[in-house]
């Protein structure tokens, strides 16, 4: 019998009904389960308590709730790569068989033979043109069925679990806390859009239309009578950094009153949040866990990482700011959602 | 006293509460009362109803609820001269004192004289160059105050109305009708996004993050200390013909299950509606009212217009491909919401 009888059965007899939810409300349920108490965890529920209580003077308009997530090391593990370079890497390798050449071309021979530092090497100029190869060239509904496909079957080679069951589990419930007191939930990240928005709603519930991100140009074309959006070999927009303030202008078109990040990228995306009115809250992961996930960063012992790069600068500037700087290691009892059986 | 007064007193009482409820739900009343009965009034009716019908094959996922408006002379009058233009104008005139050059310049020389033919023959350079000097150089926020005070005071020169007040009657149904039954509406304009956030809300009860228009490049910096978007002398973005799937497929990331245009640049936008699976609605506002507002496009004896040019090629595509034609004259008992005192 599934769970859902019972409580259906109770709905239906209003007393019960009226119980239950009486019931609840009195419970006080911890919304952030996986976040240990601390400062931060404080800082989060005050925030919601406090823009949602019309007597308060930080009180937030329902409308203007908005609050914008970094993805890459924010939402979802970004360590030993971004998620989007391992299904770049991957379609090289699918496509390699139709490219002879590939194996004695850079970036795609560095690609080939998993050399990260050989792939660094090549730089922006590699990295684009690694881009350009596996991610332009097809329609928008066919890249979106060949990312489908990858997440289908891609594993992440330290935790052997689909990728789309490494959202670090606090950030799911403060997604969840932030949407049940009315704030709309948007990513905005470094990473390409179209690529985010096959598994956002699977993965964190955010639609397609909260969804920010880099993107290539798409192009309006009728192909054999039908209607197309191609993806073509050119950066439409590069949403990170200065970039991340102005995509939220253009798309969202109000500015957030809270902000989560965790690297440079991420800096001015929160300095924007900052700048509001109000008490704004701005929050970084900081990845000091190695144990659990990965420790990079500008804290003492830490190595730095070319992906999700978190400068000593950038640390400074939270700190003199008042931003709040969370601690995977401290703050957070459990790092992953539960295995899915 | 306010009529909200004894429907709040009802309310407290439940059995009244449920009482007025099923009145109205016995009561059916009319979502389209600025509707004449017709082919197109029914067409939307029979969307809404079929497509919110779980039990229907075209019914459509409230997620997936997703409807697309242009907004110039679709949502409100576009005549004269579209309603963003008029604002160009009227800046002009107020920053002239400060540019005793453009008295014999163009296009301002045409502009100061409202000079429509002069203006037209300065072509596109010439809008540009309009358009640099009142919409650009500028922050983001200093723009939006521009704009809302110029439409505090700024009224149409024949209906004698705030531009706010000249939105359609029967397309705010729509856009009411469409909403209550889960469809998210958007504003898909070749107007300035920028401009139009600052009223949609007010007149369409349609949030800033739901209007997608044309837009310059925004820089972000720090001024004085203080973090701000910069509105720069240059296009970011063309939301028109090809742009409006384009930008749709960038903002939103799913294909609309119906579209709303009255001219040649919404056209693509229909397309790409229209070749969505399902059963997809497409109509074009057709301008036939020169009593009530305006007569222009394809039809026999109407004259051409550059504001909103509806083309015979455009007129034979839609009915070619089964789109409907909403005209003004036939299918619309009111055109403008009444004064307001």
């Amino acid at each position: 019998m599934s769970i859902a009888s019972p409580i259906r059965a109770a709905l239906m007899a209003p007393a019960f009904a009226l119980a239950l939810f009486v019931s609840a409300s009195a419970d006080q349920a911890d919304p952030l389960p996986s976040w240990n108490a601390g400062e931060n965890k404080q800082a989060i529920l005050d925030f919601v308590t406090s823009s949602t209580d019309k007597t308060n003077s930080d009180y937030i308009e329902p409308a203007d709730r908005i609050v914008v997530f970094d993805n890459d090391g924010t939402l979802w593990t970004e360590h030993p790569m971004y998620t989007q370079l391992a299904f770049a890497l991957d379609r090289v390798k699918a496509l390699a068989p139709e490219h002879p050449e590939w194996s004695t071309t850079e970036p795609f021979q560095s690609a080939l033979a998993g050399d990260m530092q050989g792939l660094a090497k090549t730089g922006e100029k590699g990295v684009l043109q690694l881009i350009a190869a596996t991610h332009t060239g097809m329609s928008t509904a066919d890249f979106e069925a060949i990312v489908a496909e990858w997440f289908k079957t891609a594993e992440h080679p330290r935790f052997k679990r689909p990728y789309t069951e490494l959202a670090y589990q606090p950030m799911l419930e403060v997604l969840d806390y932030m949407r049940d007191n009315g704030f709309k939930t948007y990513i905005v990240s470094g990473g390409g859009v179209e690529f985010m928005r096959v598994v956002t709603e699977e993965v964190y519930g955010i639609p397609s239309e909260q969804v920010i991100g880099s993107a290539v140009k798409t192009k309006y074309e009728i192909v054999n009578g039908v209607p197309q959006l191609t993806r073509e070999a050119a950066l439409g927009f590069d949403d990170d950094k200065a970039g991340k303030p102005v995509a939220i202008n253009a798309v969202i078109g109000k500015r957030p009153v809270a902000a989560f990040g965790n690297s440079d990228g991420d800096k001015q995306m929160l300095e924007w949040t900052a700048a509001g009115k109000g008490a704004p809250l701005m929050m970084f992961v900081h990845h000091d866990d190695a144990t659990r996930e990965y420790a990079y960063g500008p804290a003492a012992g830490l190595p730095g990482s070319p992906f999700g790069t978190f400068s000593q600068a950038t640390m400074d500037e939270a700190e003199k700011s008042g931003w709040h700087i969370i601690s995977m290691k401290d703050d957070w009892s459990e790092i992953f959602p539960p295995e899915q059986k």
